[in-house]
């Protein structure tokens, strides 16, 4: 990974929950999609397994427990000055913020999903795995159709 | 993320270890990259909070743990057949596997330093996880120095 700098300002980042200056649209939607790449990394790499592209079924486990370490942070990173119309370069909808209800209740699913899905892939059984990481993808598939924007469909 | 297909040969892709015909350079290229993805995604988070761009550092021990957890998966992900002449889309250069023992002792440091990152992130002092940051970053720097083709160079 690329080298980075580190600014001044740790201390301040590093009191979580401070509302603070740092806190731009801009820097809140690559900290969102960072952890949203993370998420991306992890799924495509047990997808590739699920699907048979791939013989690295030991590492399922290992994908599994990250995913259910970052879930409980997605909740976070849409707060209310990171929305698409202040800031394009996002395919989050403004129904995230709209309908906080049905969101909340989405990511939890999801977080749910994630937590579940980790003693199934620690237990390696091919069938519970592929319907466990199958129900898991429903739960983002679920949160995705409704809050985040498709280029492709318009 | 998308919608998938499960694929019948997934009790195969579950035998880990054993080679079998899905694993063409083709998609053990498309399995690393989910994973330098996903371990991308958790540097990148880390590193917009170490650098004070977002006040998230209650998240900053859950993505060390997920680094933690999916470090120890890299040595497996360079087998022979997914080298940079067989398949173009890949950064990974030659050295990689005509240097297996420098390339070996490289990628154990970052799995020792990114171990090393989780009871300091969990700890949550500032200036400790500027530096324990600041020494895993330097063991990914150190092993793409070497083994990973930079575009920008030539």
């Amino acid at each position: 990974m690329r080298r980075i700098l580190f600014a001044t300002t740790l201390g301040v980042a590093l009191a979580a929950g401070s509302a603070y200056a740092a806190d731009t649209p801009e820097n809140l939607v690559k900290y969102r999609k960072a952890v949203m790449k993370s998420l991306g990394g992890h799924f495509g790499a047990i997808s590739a397994v699920v699907k048979g592209e791939v013989s690295y079924g030991a590492h399922v486990a290992n994908h599994a427990r990250a995913l259910r370490d970052v879930a409980p942070l997605i909740g976070a990173v849409f707060p209310p000055n990171s929305t698409y119309d202040q800031f394009k370069d996002t395919n989050a909808l403004p129904e995230v913020w709209s309908k906080p209800a049905e969101f909340k209740q989405a990511v939890e699913a999801f977080e749910k999903a994630a937590a579940d899905f980790v003693p199934v892939a620690e237990a390696g059984d091919a069938q519970a795995i592929t319907a466990s990481f199958g129900a898991m993808a429903r739960t983002c598939g679920g949160c995705h159709k409704t809050f985040r924007y498709d280029p492709k469909k318009k």
